[in-house]
């Protein structure tokens, strides 16, 4: 039998533990993954792109657990009601290839994503950010907001959108977050005084959230929503500005902001920098850019993550997932069985 | 919610149907599909490989639904009393990446992979076949021995399996089949006087269930056990006299029993022969050979059979898999409203 973990109780384990220390421990495990990069076995993502959108299969393993995740983009979803983006994933033991958990992941995926933001940004933000702006105010900003805030110290947040009913959406969400809250009317404005900026935006097109001229110097990027081809947020000037550091290069240079660039683009892998092998700040007038596209060791860590944390709990069910016949290779037996 | 198919309720979904039936419908629908390759989107699954074994998954999508398997690999597994082979799937819509099916596969995964065999043999048998020698007693044989009797009119059953046990469960199982059942104590003994030879031994490496001089004119094999690098069944010996039928080439090199041959041996892909458009079996001194190794197309067919077998049964539950707030980019607030 499988523990899996429903929308229900996931949302039951996260305010079990409450959503800031979720924030905040996620960051951790993914960065304590990412320290020992070089102990997984890393592939781009398989992806099955139509006219709508795509499903990508993203599987990862170190020598104990293989896990996936499931995921879709369909960027129209949205006109008819439905999640731009969905997810469920699932655990497994590397020594049987028998899956230990199943979980759903569109609301993990929100939460490792803004995890992931928050990583980057405590080792590039120049110190004593106090400010973020965030561009983009659909399913993904409230959990920027919190993570930056449990993991960096953050305080106010400026909001812009294009459309202005999904600002007042989540000045509403984080009225009692403890945030100030500043809803603005152009993304001009939302930068003014922002040491961190995060672009997620969810349009699929080469959009140019941000111009070269609304960057000035000292500042770090989160650019969250360019993360597939033909999808990116940023004008190229910028990117000829910035430091840029990615998660892992290939599959970065296919689908993120630098896939604008020429394939030898210079990029710093966040890991080396997670790990003190590569500078990141250097200098407090540097513009710092994580081009974040998501990587499946962030979902591993995450998945662990939920497997630790629901020990103990009965915020899971169990499904008969796994045909498991006392002779294993009595399948049909076990199957003839049934019959009576 | 996502409909989702436990063990126990595939074992009621097939006994409802009846098993032969199950076999019989699966081959036409997998042939079906097989008829209109070129509408399917397709890649080599994607492997994980560890010292004792391999998961992989295997997505596929023609242009309305898309279908992955996760399947393991596990020779050794059966030591420890686990299946060596287990698996669940999923299909999705293409046009908004909502899954719209999951269930358990690894009773499914034997079904349509006899009825894979079925389909090829059904092309490629001499006029007249009537006995099936079956060299490898584990959990696929059962399956084999019913498809090829529900398809092909295979009408006796000769067994071999270096395990006797092994044997001896199939001799129990199918007793009551209504096929004509010998156990042999040979791999040699087993397939005098059968038309048809189907090998599914386990054990990972390069094995010879089957030497050139067991094989005389007019005979079709289905290899099946051969399905991932470093595990073979046939002497190439084989292979040099026999003409062989893949599924997708780009994998069966990689994973088959023509691994062992350069990369330019001459295959035809059996979906040529389905459709017509390639020749099967020219000649009844002709040694068939089907290098079966298991592709997406069959999971994607088996998936869609249940699906539509689903309607107007209880033989499912539905999971609560994919959070869908109201406002689907108010994913934070339904995650809050939750709190309360």
């Amino acid at each position: 039998m499988v523990p899996f973990v429903s929308v229900e109780n996931m949302m039951r384990l996260v305010h079990h533990i409450g959503v800031e220390t979720v924030l905040a421990e996620l960051t951790d495990v993914i960065e304590a993954d990412f320290r020992r990069w070089d102990s997984f076995d890393k592939t781009p993502r398989v992806a099955s792109h139509s006219r709508e959108g795509v499903i990508e299969l993203m599987p990862i393993a170190d020598g104990s657990t293989y896990s996936f995740k499931y995921v879709n983009g369909h960027p129209r979803n949205v006109v008819d009601g439905l999640q731009t983006v969905t997810a469920f994933g699932l655990l497994a033991e590397v020594a049987t290839g028998y899956p230990v958990l199943l979980t759903e992941m569109t609301i993990l995926t929100a939460l490792r994503t803004a995890a992931t933001s928050a990583m980057a940004t405590r080792h590039l933000v120049p110190k004593g950010a106090r400010t973020l702006a965030l561009i983009g105010n659909g399913a993904q900003a409230e959990f920027q907001a919190l993570a930056l805030k449990a993991v960096c110290g953050i305080e106010t947040v400026r909001l812009y959108d294009t459309d202005p009913s999904a600002t007042e959406k989540v000045v509403a969400n984080l009225a009692t977050s403890g945030l100030g809250i500043v809803a603005c009317s152009s993304a001009q404005q939302a930068v003014e005084g922002a040491q961190v900026v995060t672009t997620c935006t969810a349009d699929k097109q080469f959009a140019t959230v941000l111009t070269d001229n609304m960057v000035g110097a000292g500042i770090h990027i989160n650019a969250i929503g360019g993360d597939c081809p033909g999808k990116t947020e940023l004008h190229r000037d910028i990117l000829q500005r910035a430091d840029v550091f990615v998660e892992y290069p290939p599959q970065t240079r296919v689908e993120g902001e630098i896939q604008q660039m020429p394939a030898d683009f210079p990029v710093t892998e966040l890991w080396k920098v997670v790990a003190g092998t590569a500078p990141g700040r250097r200098d407090p007038r540097q513009i710092t850019l994580f081009d974040g596209v998501g990587f499946a060791i962030e979902d591993f860590s995450a998945l662990r993550y939920v497997r630790d944390r629901l020990a103990g709990t009965d915020f899971y069910q169990t499904l008969d997932l796994i045909a498991d016949p006392d002779d294993p290779r009595d399948l049909f037996g076990m199957l003839q069985r049934a019959k009576n």
